[in-house]
C-alpha cells in the first residue's frame, strides 16, 4: 500500500514518511465511505482516526437515513445490512395543538427514509475497508495537516512515540467540527453560522417503542422528538434552555415532560418507559465552511458544516459530499482531468444549503421561541397549513425523505 | 328604511334618533358588501362613511382579486364588470440572483387571480347598493359607538351642526385600523402584532406595462414589486428603511433603483417609465384583533386585521370575513338563531392567521433583513426550493391564488 518508507530526525522524534494519494482525517461514515468509493476507483488512500475503533463504532449519533442516502450505499456495495436490519418508515408525525397529523412520506414522493444507526454504518464500512485491505488507522492521537497549497500536503501524527508522516496528492478532512481538517482551512475559508438560543437534551432508552414512526412535538413549552432504533431501544429527545445541565433533568423528569409534550387530545402520551443507557445536552446550530477547499485540502461532512438535527440532515449531507467528491478525485488522479474536482465545493454547497434551509425551517417551526403571542400564532399556522394541504405536506415530505 | 325618528335636546345638540337592524362604519368593501349581502337576506342596514364619496372612491388600495373573491363577488351579483374589466393572471414571477422564476399558478391549481382595483369594487358597490335603495351616508365625519353591550347599541355621528343617532341589534366597523370600531372594542380584545424594519414606497405611474404578470423581486438592495393595474397604468413598489421620506425619492432616483432590483442577467432590467401621479410611503407590519366580537359589536376587514401587502391578502380578507358575517348575522335577526354569529370570530380568525402566515412568508423570504451571511443563504435556498420544487410552487400558489 506504501509508495514508500524513510526514516529521519530532524523534529527530534523517529519519523516515517509514507506516501499514499489520498490522506483521509476522520473515520466516520464520510472518511470511510470516501475511502471505499476510491478504492473502487483504484485509488488509494489512508484514513487516519484520532479515537479507537471501539470509541468510534459506538458512537451514537444520525439514526435517519434518507432514501437517496440508502441509494448510495447500495450502489457501492455496503448496504446489504442496510437493507436487512434497517427499518423504513414511510410516514413521520406532526403533533400539535395536542392533535397528531401524518405526513404519508411514501404515499407522497413514492420514497421512504430507513432508520439505521450511525454507528452501524460505521460498523458496515469499517468491516468491508478491513475485508478489502485498506488502510484504517485507529487511536492515531490528534494530526496535524501541511502544505496544503503545495503539490506534496501532508499529515502528521505521533504514535508509540514515533511521528508518521504520510504524503499524498490530496488531503481530506472528514474529522467533524473540532478536527484539524476545519483548522487547515485558515482564512481561506468563510465561516457561516447560526446560533439558536435552546438545546437538545437527548436520551437512549432500553424500551420497546409505543409507536414505529417518528413524532415531532410542537407543544407550548418546548419541541420533542420521539424516535425508536430497534424494537428494543427509544431515541427521546427534549428542547431545553441552554443553560440547563444533565444534573436538571433527573429520569423521572425527563419521563413527565416527554409525557406533557407528546400530549393527545389533552391527555398526556407517554413513550414506553425503561432504563435510560445514555443521555446528552447539545445546543442547536448551524455551520458552513465557504469554500470546501483549499489547494489540496477538501472538506467533507460535519468537517463543512454543521445541521440542527431537527431535519436529520447531518449524516445524510455527509455520505453526499463524499459520493460527489470521490468520482471527482479519482477522475483527477487517475485521467489527470480536474474539471469535477475543481466544482465539488461549489456542487457540494448547493445540497448543503437545500439541508440548511430544511433544517432552519424544521427547527423554526417546530420549536417553541421566546417570540410574541404573535410569532406562535403564525408558528401554528405555517404547521396548520403543512398538515392540510396536500402541496405543502409534499414539499416537506420531499425534503426529509432525500 | 328608517323605524324611527325623534328630536332629543339632551346633548345640547339638536338629536335625530333612527333604528336600523344593522349600523355599518365604514363604506370600504367590507362595508359596502356587508350592507348588500343584508339587503339580500332581508335585512336593512345603515352605512355611516366618515369622508365623501369621491375620496373613497378615488382611494388607490389593493389590487390582487383572489379566485374565491371573484367567487364571492359574482354570487353576490356584483362581478359584471370584473367579469368584464378585470385581468385575469395565472402566474407570477419571482426573480432573485439575476434569474426569473414563473410561478404558473394555473397550472398548478386550477385558479387564478384577477387584478381588478379595490376602488373599482368599491365603485360597483356603491352603484348596486344605491340602485337598490340602500342607505349609504358619505362624509358623516368621525362616529362614536355607544352600548355594545347592551341590546341597544347605538352609533352617534354630527352633520350640519345636528346630531345623528342610529340605535341598532347590531354595529359593525368596517371602519379601518383607524376607525371607531377597533378603539369601541376595548379591553375586550387582544391585539397581536408585528412591525416589519421597513416600509414600502409605492408609485402609480402612467405608464404601460412591461409584462403582464406580478414580478416580485429579492434583491441584495432590497425588495421589489412590478405590477400592472390596467394597460396604461404601472403600480411598483420599493422596500425602503422605515426612516426614508418621500422627499428623499426623486422620480430619477425611484427608476433608476427599480431598474437596479429587478435586474435580469447582470443588465438592469426597467418596467416602462411614465408620469409619477401617486406616491406614498407605507410601514410593514401586521395587526389581529382577538376576538373579532365585543357583545353587539363586530369587526371585519382591516379594523380588525392588518397584513403586510406582500401576499395581496387586505382585502381579500375584509370580503372573507363579510361573506362569513352577513349570512350568520341574518341568520340570527331573521330566524332567532344566533349559533353561527356566535361562532363567527373563530371562523374567521383561521382564515386570518393563514393569510398572516402567508402574507409573513412572502414577507420574510422576499425582503432583505439586517441578518448574517448565513440568514441571507438560507433565504435564497428557500426561494431555489419554492421555484424548483413543484410541490413547493404549488403550496405557494395555492396560498396566493386563494
Amino acid at each position: 500500500m506504501m509508495a514508500g518508507s524513510e526514516k529521519a530526525t530532524s523534529s527530534g522524534l523517529a519519523t516515517s514518511t509514507e506516501r499514499t494519494r489520498v490522506v483521509i482525517l476522520g473515520a466516520g461514515p464520510a472518511g470511510l465511505l470516501l475511502s471505499h468509493l476510491l478504492h473502487r476507483a483504484g485509488v488509494e488512500s489512508v484514513v487516519v482516526e484520532a479515537r479507537d475503533r471501539e470509541y468510534v463504532q459506538a458512537r451514537v449519533r444520525a439514526g435517519v437515513v434518507e432514501h437517496g442516502t440508502a441509494d448510495i450505499l447500495r450502489e457501492a456495495g455496503v448496504g446489504d445490512r442496510l437493507d436487512r436490519e434497517g427499518l423504513p418508515h414511510g410516514g413521520i408525525e406532526l403533533r400539535f395543538d395536542g392533535e397528531g397529523h401524518r405526513i404519508p412520506m411514501s404515499d407522497l414522493t413514492g420514497r421512504h427514509i430507513t432508520v439505521y444507526g450511525q454507528q452501524k454504518v460505521v460498523h458496515d464500512l469499517t468491516e468491508q475497508r478491513l475485508a478489502d485491505g485498506g488502510d484504517v488507522r485507529f487511536a492515531c492521537g490528534p494530526a496535524r495537516i501541511h502544505d496544503v497549497d503545495t503539490a506534496e500536503p501532508s499529515v502528521t501524527y505521533t504514535l508509540d512515540g514515533e511521528e508518521h508522516r504520510v504524503v499524498a496528492d490530496f488531503v481530506v478532512g472528514c474529522d467533524g467540527a473540532h478536527g484539524s481538517g476545519r483548522t487547515a482551512m485558515g482564512p481561506a475559508m468563510s465561516a457561516l453560522e447560526k446560533e439558536y438560543p435552546f438545546a437538545w437534551l437527548g436520551i437512549l432508552a432500553h424500551a420497546s417503542p409505543r409507536v414505529d414512526e417518528l413524532v415531532y412535538a410542537s407543544h407550548e413549552r418546548g419541541f420533542a422528538l420521539y424516535s425508536m432504533r430497534s424494537t428494543e431501544m427509544t431515541r427521546l429527545y427534549l428542547q431545553v434552555p441552554s443553560s440547563d445541565r444533565l444534573e436538571d433533568w433527573p429520569d423521572d423528569r425527563i419521563w413527565e415532560e416527554l409525557s406533557v409534550r407528546f400530549s393527545l387530545g389533552g391527555e398526556p402520551w407517554s413513550p414506553t418507559r425503561g432504563e435510560i443507557f445514555e443521555r446528552s445536552l447539545a445546543p442547536l446550530h448551524s455551520f458552513v465552511a465557504e469554500p470546501m477547499q483549499r489547494g489540496r485540502l477538501f472538506l467533507a461532512g460535519d468537517a463543512a458544516h454543521i445541521v440542527p438535527p431537527t431535519g436529520a440532515k447531518g449524516m445524510n449531507l455527509a455520505i453526499r459530499d463524499v459520493a460527489l467528491l470521490a468520482p471527482a478525485m479519482a477522475k483527477q488522479l487517475t485521467d489527470g482531468d480536474e474539471s469535477d474536482l475543481r466544482t465539488y465545493s461549489e456542487r457540494a454547497l448547493q445540497d448543503v444549503w437545500r439541508a440548511e434551509y430544511f433544517s432552519w425551517w424544521m427547527t423554526t417551526m417546530l420549536h417553541r421561541f421566546e417570540g410574541t403571542a404573535f410569532d406562535r400564532r403564525v408558528q401554528t399556522a405555517q404547521l396548520r397549513s403543512v398538515v392540510s394541504s396536500r402541496a405543502h405536506s409534499t414539499a416537506l415530505a420531499e425534503a426529509y425523505v432525500g
